[in-house]
């Protein structure tokens, strides 16, 4: 039996875009079966919380575009579950409100706040790592997070500096760190104390509510000012007049970066933020010569360390490429060397600038 | 006013295998409009013939699974001019079925043999070379074709030797040569009497069918034994039960070849076959990068020498890529080296034996 505190909320309103063309405004990659495993990544990610916490107590965070692609993916997921951005804003706004639902709900609510278009390989792992924050959570006024060991001087995360000082599980955080240069990134290794950030956040709706409070005293105003209408009918006309009104910050700005009762876990599952092409390459099984191929029916000949996707049972037929990213859709087709993976963003600017927003 | 007495055989049973995967077997190649200029290469020749012969004279020779394509894409063409082959032969066949046909139509008729799917550029030159041959067969008995002059030593054509010793615009033909080794054409090329066989004929109906008679006496008793039906509503019945014992022979081996009364124009237009995308790629506009884009939206970025089509305003964005053909349908996507065009037909094969004949 589930323990009827436990919450989530699955932060389900980015768009991916570095994932383009498979990855768009109107359909992210959070939708979509990245993997090829039959399963979207939001899909994935919500029973992957559902092995702890009960599925009642699993909300949807999202832009309001997505509420019909939410339902369609998520079946078993009530209208109450579904909390819906009017606007994008970034993160903290949207966490503060979605905590004071679920305060109005279960004043003993312990939650987690997690991306939905992340990849976790040994899901056991990660259930236990989780219980262990809610435990302690619920005994202890801390704001926690999940950091995963660094494999290589990543300048594109942020990282978290711990206290190492102790054995213990859990680790009193120091201080976060933007996303780093190269040479930092590479001292951040040496020492051994830096664990990536991977927006994944623990604590006590009590805890929570009272860090914003203290720490962003006006977007707290704003929000408790329309607590008698959450969970009622007047609810939507108050966020669609007053959403707009919160500042565009992000929860580790708004209160992590500004608390020290910090803790991280280091977790002990393996991870993948899935935020390129080249990183989906890495998670997916490879053919002899080193092609990930997802959907496609594929005849290859002096082909290796491609990337390549399609629709269901189309015919890719390569010859001659090394390192590439060949996705095809339906309206784009895109052929691009897996090294400049970064620059697909730029592509896709380029795009929208000359064929219209409709491509992005 | 067109001469009443002219006639074409525009000949539509082909398949176009390296141009596989525009061109299948459900969809051949002179059904599509390879260049992107609003009319298929059937149309195209069609129209080409129709400066020259009266609309109602021209006849297509195809193979029955055709039959909608044609009358879809020349709705001027009426049921009679619609010549059907029950099966797969080669050329010889269906081009004595065709002029029995004609002769019963008209006995005074010359005729022009051409293939639906090649292209020409000069339409002016060539309805003058034709008409200069048309002229030449109501007067003499003679086989005529239209020879190309070859710009390289093309080992993937036959060619035809040809006696220069006059200096008159219609040459006497001294031998049809089979495709040769590249040595070979060197030297054909060296010698300069010798013109590329782009399979066009032209003939007065009585001299083809005398040849036909004293050449393949089998071949012609076994069509000439059906003349009674032909036009009439009993031709299909004798078709069907008859056209499968014809031997399956080209109409260069079963007439030409054999024939002294053989005469060459050497054309004065220029013409392309359009046998592989690499010829096609040659008779594009190109990009200042000469890529040559089909129905392509492109971003092309460090691409050069590139052959691209899709379907009709698809995004392609290709990166890096040099001398490639880049062919895209809805269920085949085709990346290949320009220089190994030839192999397209291996893939092909081998798309079919892996995946389905469907893809073919």
């Amino acid at each position: 039996m589930k323990n009827k505190n436990y919450y989530a909320i699955l932060m389900a309103g980015g768009v991916g875009s570095r994932f383009w063309p498979v990855s768009t405004q109107d359909f992210p990659k959070q939708f979509h079966d990245m993997l090829g495993t039959g399963d979207t990544l939001i899909q994935k990610t919500f029973n992957r919380l559902a092995n702890l916490i009960p599925k009642e107590n699993i909300f949807i965070l999202t832009n309001e575009r997505y509420n019909d692609l939410v339902f369609k993916q998520l079946p078993s997921v009530a209208k109450r579950q579904v909390v819906l951005e009017p606007e994008m804003r970034n993160t903290a706004p949207c966490i503060l409100y979605a905590s004071l639902k679920i305060q109005k709900e279960n004043e003993n609510a312990v939650m987690i706040v997690a991306p939905s278009d992340h990849w976790i390989e040994d899901e056991t792992e990660f259930t236990n790592n989780v219980q262990t924050a809610f435990e302690f959570c619920e005994s202890n006024d801390a704001l926690m997070t999940l950091g995963i060991a660094p494999t290589f001087p990543n300048t594109g995360y942020g990282y978290i500096e711990y206290n190492n000082s102790s054995n213990n599980k859990i680790k009193p955080v120091d201080q976060f760190r933007e996303k780093p240069d190269y040479e930092t990134a590479k001292s951040f290794l040496k020492q051994g104390n830096f664990l990536w950030n991977a927006g994944i956040f623990m604590w006590s709706v009590k805890t929570v509510l009272n860090t914003f409070k203290t720490n962003q005293p006006e977007l707290y105003e704003l929000f408790k000012s329309g607590y008698s209408t959450y969970n009622t009918e007047f609810e939507d006309d108050f966020i669609r007049d007053n959403y707009s009104k919160a500042d565009n910050i992000s929860v580790d700005y708004a209160i992590m970066e500004k608390s020290d009762n910090v803790f991280v876990i280091p977790a002990t599952f393996d991870w993948n933020d899935l935020g390129t092409w080249g990183s989906l390459y890495d998670k997916l099984g490879k053919d002899q010569n080193n092609n990930a191929v997802v959907n496609s029916k594929t005849l290859l000949e002096d082909a290796s360390g491609n990337m390549i996707r399609s629709k269901k049972d189309k015919i890719v037929v390569v010859d001659g490429l090394k390192d590439y990213i060949i996705v095809d859709k339906d309206e784009v087709l895109l052929i691009f060397p897996k090294t400049k993976e970064q620059d697909i963003k730029k592509v896709l600017q380029n795009v929208k600038a000359n064929f219209g927003e409709e491509y992005g």
